[in-house]
């Protein structure tokens, strides 16, 4: 080790002990434990991958997991085939397609309905530790749920429950009662590249 | 139904067929099948987690993958947990903590050294479908290692392997090489709010 070594290192000892006090203090200040609702929104790719990462998380703490997925009609992700195998989940593909598929508003309103519906079952379940709300951003975009009911029911959950609303354009209702928002902001994508959609990634 | 919804849902049938015709012209345009190059970076939460939830994802496929945790080095991970005990999943932590835990510049180079010789492995293994380096923005970050080489390995690797980086500050040179790049910002977050990092959302 020269000598340049040696005195990059004792600056960065200095340095990092300085930020060590400041993120032990943060840690310190944060002591309330219990359930949180995240949400995940934005026009870039990663909403509902960090929702089923989390889900594997929980799984992995032992959590008992609910999915309700809105709009997506497709069953032959790579995710639902994954997790329809785990003990602990359980997995509900609710929407018929995208609205630009279906062109059928009011077989949308239902299909969001009847998933709501489910999403209320799970939130009144105590032995549920996550629930994942896929897309439900979406339906209440078109107003296919009203915000109200949804945030209402989200709020009357069990204290310990976690949440995960996934979606582009999260309405401000939901992001001003929300625990953490994320914006997932789309840098680059491969899909406007020409690049397709591909299983393993994408689905 | 009154005919003030029949009017709104034949607008939207009219809404939804224009907007059909411009998604399926983007699909039938992006043709190129390949192995991709994905960047989760930014200050939000949700970087490593999108990473695990496309890592179920593949699995659903069936896809051989291997993760490599650089700086992290606690081993108590729900996402750990769980996919240690799932078959075509090669897991390896080589961090020894975050930099302003361990203090000590000399033994973060070494530990970067050895979690890279460990990427390289998959990264020359065509059998890998999908590879997660995790955390990798930081340790390059810190130039523990030289960005130039691990764009090198990167760019070398199987035509049909897909590669994830996370952690935040992702340098420009690697943006610049990826396919997709997503920038997770933080429009709340949680810890901030005094709620502690809680098992199966956090870690």
């Amino acid at each position: 080790m020269t000598d340049t070594d040696s005195s990059l290192d004792t600056r960065h000892k200095a340095r990092m002990e300085r930020k060590k006090a400041v993120v032990d203090a943060a840690i310190a200040a944060a002591t309330d434990k219990r359930g949180v609702l995240l949400v995940n929104t934005g026009n870039g790719k990663g909403k509902s991958s960090a929702a089923f990462g989390v889900l594997a998380r929980a799984l992995g703490h032992g959590l008992q997991c609910g999915v309700v997925q809105f709009v997506k009609g497709r069953s032959d992700t790579g995710e639902e085939a994954f997790f329809r195998q785990q003990p602990g989940v359980s997995w509900h593909v609710m929407g018929d397609g995208f609205t630009w598929d279906t062109q059928n508003r009011a077989a949308d309103i239902a299909s969001a309905r009847a998933g709501w519906e489910q999403a209320r079952a799970f939130l009144r379940d105590p032995a549920i530790g996550l629930v994942i709300l896929d897309e439900l951003n979406i339906v209440l975009k078109y107003a296919y749920l009203d915000v109200a009911e949804v945030i209402a029911d989200l709020q009357a959950r069990p204290a310990h429950q976690h949440v995960i609303v996934t979606g582009r354009a999260a309405p401000d209702a939901l992001v001003e009662v929300a625990d953490t928002v994320t914006d997932m902001g789309a840098t680059k994508h491969a899909f406007k590249a020409g690049i397709a959609a591909q299983a393993g990634v994408e689905f």
